[in-house]
């Protein structure tokens, strides 16, 4: 049986790459307003897609942003389990498109076999993968699928999914699962698998310290009146200690001890990230006590994602700024709550602010707590164990350090727990430049996805 | 023959401002590589102005950037004194077009009789009133001028006159003069006239401090690699300490007191800078142990006049940027050396960076050092007389906080004095948006600088 699916996928393995690369082309940003069209295109073209389908029933969910759609397969019938697959066809900004070898929505293969585009990893390229597990065993075999299938591909997975929690309530019952599967993390190292154990939370604002009701003269006003630049970067520096500990009062409240078996995995992980500094040309810091995995997986954050001031053209303009912002976001760990620490930076960075300016907040609209799995969860061993047939290596035991909001969201109102199977290269430059999915693994993918709806019904 | 002056500068006075219009409509932007042709075009027209002045001799004067012109007229004969008029047809930037009430460069007069464009005060609009003072001379009376007069307009003042000083090198003979008359400072207050004993200096830098060699994902990475913004703010909040004294080591080593006498002046007009708060809606801050006007006037300063890194656009992108920059000017009092004091901050910076990342630095091309006139000086008597003469009060006794890199520099090279005569509002908006001049202002400077220009004679 699983010889067949394995033909089907390789036969028509060229086609599905053409069918990936329309969808790569539509610039589906969802945070940028001017691509709000983009986002419904790459929603019609997942639509389209599920509609090609045997026996499924494709809907699409519009929301007060971008739509979400919904499909499924219930052929398997209700006393086998049901699986609900999600992915996002919302895509990152590109950045400083200089900075990319060839147009990110222009997909195309580089002589390394690398799919180069903006959303290749994250997130089309990894939904097409468990699309195709679910296509080869509708439409590669007689006998179906072993499992009921559900599917939900949303559209604003990167701006934190700001409608999906009361889509799943809305539509609780027509989501109803067993066990959620997830693609959209790397693999620990190229042909390395990983198994996760759960993700970080997130939550952040942006704030803007206002001084002058406009820009000023530097010569005229300078050493004068306060100069937002300086009492912002003196506001922002407060926020670390010197041993890069965040220093907003109660941060820490209910972080726990990192459980001392993981450190001790982890630890030999650890040595395998050490070749980052050189590839990133930076040293690898943070904070004091902790080694770098720590501080990626099951450590709090507070990062800034931007910062904007006074004149930005070419040459110089000698002003005294009215204003400067920042863009903050802090990354959660189990038991933190978003609002709670939002609530707090905020509070603290009232309490830097000098006298005589003005401050602004911009909260982020939606944030999500961290989220994870039992170790002994039977799905995981299910995972393990299919990579382990495709890959030939036994997968290592991980977090992730991104923020999925899906994931505790299925977790509190459809009761289900999420697997997350990775397929992508843990350096594919998601949301930065010359972002990647090596074409290959659009197959080893889909082989793994396939076996795992197989070997689920066992667990 | 004073009352024939005035009655040409009156009957002349609406055509007068339709040719100041004419060269205001040229947007003359230095900084900015693609208005290099405007910056052309306004010396074209302070050409065509000179040229129409009776036996002026005018040249243009190119430089490696923009061109400078130069004219004139020596009727008045080698036993009477040569004055050289400065100005530059160069304009700032205009920032936020959103902010202007009309377009910069579609000049208009408001209902408050105000000239509402950018340089109609910064230096259009100033230098034109000293044209038309020795037009008045050499048009409205059959005499001539009473003194010679030369004028030199140039091209870069609002880049810090990167070739003025080889200009002035080259040009010594023909710029040979016994005195300097620049208008580029404000009244003390409107109605109010100032005789300023000078300018602050200026130097810079530009610092890019460089992280990792892409924007990472923040959740893949976030803890564990240096932020550049986090390391930059870090490091610019160690430039002034509580007290917004200069941290950076040797940064007061030539800074001498200020004088007594000047402190006693100084504090009644500080009363009327308190308004100024109101004005900006912003305290008056600055460092401890001066009051506002010393802080403007003889205390050196390190502003941040730009900050940029990680996301500029509207939403969130979460990011650990790749690098973050500021743009830093610092302004200088008496005997202190821009290149010394760049190199002093540039090693501090050395100093504070973290390891693990990079400092790249863009030095600002050209510093310039504060300037002083003696205040015994009998220019500063007969600038006094005649402003009290057309303004009807005595002038106050003041500083300038800008930086004018023309005049140390006729000091140490054409070995001349300069009397700064101030035409525009305090609050004219220089380098912001809605700059203005006072329409009524180009007939009573005009009045006054012709004036100006026989009084010096008897001086």
């Amino acid at each position: 049986m699983i010889d067949r699916i394995d033909q089907y996928l390789t036969s028509t393995h060229d086609a599905a790459l053409r069918s990936l690369f329309d969808v790569l082309r539509i610039p589906s940003i969802s945070t940028q307003p001017d691509h709000a069209t983009d986002v419904i295109a790459s929603a019609d073209w997942v639509a389209t897609y599920l509609e090609s389908l045997p026996d499924t029933r494709v809907e699409t969910w519009p929301t007060p942003g971008h739509p979400a759609v919904f499909g499924e397969w219930l052929g398997a019938g209700p006393d086998r389990p049901t699986i609900l697959i999600y992915g996002h066809h919302d895509v990152q900004p590109t950045g400083d498109l200089s900075k990319w070898s060839s147009p990110p929505f222009e997909p195309r293969i580089d002589s390394g076999g690398r799919i180069v585009a903006r959303g290749s990893a994250d997130n089309k390229g990894l939904f097409f993968i468990q699309l195709r597990a679910v296509e080869a065993w509708l439409k590669g075999v007689t006998d179906g699928c072993p499992v009921n299938v559900k599917i939900l591909i949303e559209g604003e997975e990167e701006i934190g999914s700001p409608n999906l929690a009361r889509l799943l309530e809305e539509k609780r019952d027509q989501l109803k699962c067993d066990l959620a599967v997830v693609s959209d993390t790397p693999h620990w190292r190229p042909g390395r698998p990983a198994i996760s154990l759960g993700t970080r939370g997130i939550t952040g604002l942006e704030v803007k310290l206002i001084g002058p009701n406009r820009d000023l003269h530097s010569g005229m006003y300078g050493g004068s009146v306060p100069n937002p630049i300086a009492e912002l970067t003196r506001m922002l520096a407060a926020l670390h200690d010197a041993r890069k500990t965040v220093t907003v009062p109660g941060f820490y409240d209910r972080v726990k001890p990192i459980p001392n078996d993981l450190r001790e995995e982890w630890a030999k992980l650890d040595r395998d990230v050490q070749d980052d500094a050189r590839k990133l040309d930076c040293g690898l810091v943070g904070e004091d006590g902790f080694n770098t995995l720590e501080r990626r997986w099951l450590r709090p954050t507070l990062e800034f994602n931007g910062i904007t001031g006074g004149y930005q053209g070419p040459g110089s303009n000698t002003i005294v700024p009215s204003w400067a912002s920042a863009k903050i976001t802090c990354r959660l760990v189990p038991d933190q709550d978003p609002d709670d620490v939002q609530a707090k930076v905020k509070r603290y960075l009232e309490t830097l602010a000098p006298p005589g300016v003005k401050l602004e907040f911009i909260p982020r609209r939606v944030g999500c707590p961290s989220y994870s799995i039992d170790p002994n969860h039977p799905a995981l061993a299910a995972a393990a164990k299919v990579y382990e047939e495709v890959y030939g290596v036994h997968p290592v035991r991980i977090r992730e350090g991104v923020s999925l909001p899906i994931l505790p969201a299925f977790k509190s109102i459809l009761g289900a727990d999420t697997v997350l199977m990775g397929f992508c290269d843990p350096e594919c430059n998601a949301h930065s430049f010359d972002e990647f999915l090596d074409a290959g693994e659009v197959l080893r993918g889909a082989r793994t996805a396939a076996r795992f709806l197989n070997e689920i019904v066992r667990g």
